[in-house]
C-alpha cells in the first residue's frame, strides 16, 4: 500500500519479479486492502499462485511521524509486514512507505541485531568505473565509536557478498590520510580491532573520499555524519555537473548539434550516475528492504530481487556470526584492560 | 625557491602579477638565491623595480618532513620569508613549496590567531553554479569543538568577504539536516553559540552537502574530519564523472562525432570545476598564501593577486576583532555554567 503509487506499482512490480526469479522458489505475502490488491492482481495472472493475499485495514500516511506511526500501527499493512518477518511467515520484506515509521517499527518488532546499535545502518550501492562500492552508514547513527564502525565493516562486507557475489569483499575505513596516526580517535579504534581481531574480512586499512567512486575497496565503512555529507555533497555535485554540462552544450549552436549526436551517449551517463531505487537497512534480525518512494514498477522489482538474494544468501547468519564473534573479542579486551588498569 | 619550478615559475607569476595588480601599490620581497633571482628577473623587467632581494643560501626541500625542516629551517628561504610577515617586512607571504614545513613554521613562527586553534585550517573555494563556495576546514583539524567550528565560521566569513566582495556573507554549518535536534554535540553547540552570540555574522543555520555545489550560503563550515572527506569525495566524483563521460562519448562514431563538434564546451567545462590554483592558511596571526606545488605562472600570479586582495582588505583585523568578542562571550558563558553548578 505503501509509497507514491501504492498497489499500482507495488503489484506489476510482483508480476515482473515473479518472472525475474523464476525457478528460485520465491513466493509473495501481500499486506494491505484485499480487494484492490485482488483487482491490480488479475492484470498479472502468471502471479497468482505465487501470491497469498494478508488482509489489513489500515495503512501507515507517508506524511506521519514515526512516534504516531507506532501508536496506532498495530494492524497496519506495514506492522503486519514486518510481524510477518518476525514470525518466520516470510523471509524479508520490501516497502516503498514511510521510512521513518518502517525504521522505528522494524527496530521496535525485529530488533537490533547488536547490543548497542542505535538505529539500522543505512547502506547504499555507489556506482564506480568497476561497479559499486558498498558504503555504510549514510545517515542514521549520527556518532559511532570503533565498536560501531567495527559492527558496520560486518555487516557492509556480508551485504556486499551477498548482492555482488564477491567471495571475499574487501573493506576499508573512510579517514582522511592513510597513515595509521592519521584521524580521530574512533577511527583509530576501529583500525586496531578490525586488523587485530579475527574476523571473517579482507580488511585494507584505511581508505579517502577519492577511493570510493574509485572502487579502490569493495565496501567503504564510515560514520553516518560523515557518510550522508558524503553522499549529499556527491549528489549536489552530479546535479551541478549534468546542469553546466546541458549548458555548455545548448550555449551555440555547434554545441547544440553536438550535443544532439552525442544525447543517447549522455542520457546513458545519467542513467549510469543515478543510484538504485532502493536499499536494505543493516542490523535488524530479519531482512528489511525500503525501496524509494517514487519507485516505479521496474525499480520496486528490483527491490523484491534484493530482498530474494539477500534472503537466499548466508547474509543474516554470517553477521550475527561476526557479530558475535566481535561481542566476545571486545568483551576480552575490555577485560584484559581493567585487569592491566587494576594491577 | 619552492614548487616543482622555483624561480621559472615564481618570477614569470611576479611579472604577470606586477601587471595584473598596477596602480595598487603592491612590492615583492624575492626570498632565495639572488644570482638564480636576478637572472630570472632580468626576462620581466617592467617587474624590476617593484622587487627587493633577500639572499637565502639554502632552501627547503619537498620533501623534507615538517620536524626536520623546522629543525633546520632558520635562514632558509621559506624560514626569512615567513619572517618577514612577523616582522612587518611584509603583509603576506606566497609559497607553492613543501605543504607541511610551511604550515609548521608559520605557526613556530606567526602563532595562530585563537588560543586552542590546533593547525591552521584549510580552506577552499568550491565552484557553484553562482560563483564559489567558501568552505572550510578541509583537513588540518580533524576534531573540532563547537567554539573551533564558531571560529572557523568568522575566518571563513572574513576570508569570503576580502575575496569576493560580498558585503555580508552568508554562513551555514554542515550538518545530516536542517532540524535544531539534528547531528552531534559539537554542531549543535556552535548553532547555538553562532545564534545567540552577537558576532557581526549573517548566520543561517544548518545546511546539507547538496548545498555547496548549489551556493545555498556563500560560507559552509564543518570539521577537519568531514571536510577533508567531503572535498576528496568530490574529487573522485569528479573524476569518474570525466572519465565516463569521455568514454561515454567515444563509444561510437556518432558520439565521437558529436563529442569533436562539443570538445571546446566540454573542456571549458572541465576548467570550471577544476579547484582553484592556492588558497590560504587561515588562523595565523599573518596572511600565508599556499599556491600548488605544480602551479604554472599563471597559477603563481593567481596566488599572489589573492594574497593581495586579503593584506588589503580588512581582513586579518576582522578576524582578530570577531575572535576576541567569541572569547569574551564564550568565557562569559563558561563562567555562567560554572556558577550554575557550583549554586
Amino acid at each position: 500500500m505503501g509509497g507514491d503509487h501504492g498497489v499500482s506499482v507495488v503489484i506489476p512490480a510482483v508480476g515482473r519479479a515473479a518472472n525475474a526469479l523464476k525457478g528460485r522458489g520465491v513466493r509473495f505475502l501481500l499486506h494491505g486492502d484485499e480487494h484492490a490488491i485482488e483487482q491490480a492482481l488479475a492484470k498479472v495472472p502468471h502471479a497468482v499462485q505465487l501470491c497469498t493475499i494478508q488482509h489489513a485495514d489500515r495503512v501507515v500516511a507517508m506524511d506521519e511521524k514515526p512516534a504516531q506511526a507506532l501508536r496506532r500501527g498495530k494492524g497496519t499493512s506495514l506492522w503486519n509486514a514486518i510481524e510477518a518477518v518476525k514470525d518466520g511467515k516470510a523471509q524479508a520484506i520490501v516497502s516503498s512507505g514511510n521510512t521513518g515509521a518502517l525504521m522505528a517499527m522494524s527496530k521496535l518488532i525485529l530488533r537490533m541485531a547488536a547490543p548497542g546499535l542505535d538505529r539500522p545502518a543505512i547502506v547504499v550501492s555507489w556506482p564506480t568505473a568497476k561497479g559499486a562500492t558498498t558504503v555504510l552508514d549514510m545517515g542514521a547513527n549520527v556518532e559511532c565509536d570503533a565498536q560501531r564502525l567495527t559492527e558496520f565493516a560486518i555487516m557492509g562486507a556480508a551485504y556486499h557478498r551477498a548482492l555482488n557475489g564477491a567471495e571475499r569483499p574487501t573493506v576499508g575505513l573512510l579517514n582522511v590520510g592513510s597513515e595509521d596516526e592519521k584521524g580521530h580517535e574512533d577511527v583509530k579504534g576501529a583500525h586496531r580491532i578490525l586488523r587485530e581481531t579475527a574476523l571473517d574480512l579482507d580488511y585494507r586499512g584505511f581508505v579517502e573520499g577519492t577511493d570510493i567512486s574509485r572502487g579502490t575497496v569493495d565496501v567503504v565503512v564510515t560514520d553516518g555524519f560523515t557518510g550522508n555529507v558524503a553522499l549529499k555533497t556527491a549528489e549536489g555535485l552530479a546535479g551541478f555537473f549534468i546542469s553546466e554540462l546541458k549548458a555548455s552544450l545548448t550555449s551555440s549552436l555547434r554545441n547544440k548539434i553536438g550535443a544532439a549526436i552525442a544525447a543517447p551517449a549522455l542520457r546513458a551517463l545519467r542513467d549510469r550516475l543515478t543510484p538504485p531505487g532502493g536499499g536494505p537497512l543493516l542490523g535488524l534480525n530479519g531482512i528489511v528492504v525500503k525501496s524509494h518512494g517514487g519507485a516505479d514498477a521496474r525499480g520496486f522489482a528490483e527491490a523484491i530481487g534484493m530482498a530474494a538474494d539477500l534472503a537466499q544468501s548466508g547474509f543474516a547468519d554470517e553477521i550475527a556470526r561476526n557479530l558475535k564473534r566481535l561481542t566476545v573479542v571486545v568483551s576480552d579486551q575490555t577485560g584484559a584492560e581493567a585487569e592491566r588498569a587494576s594491577e
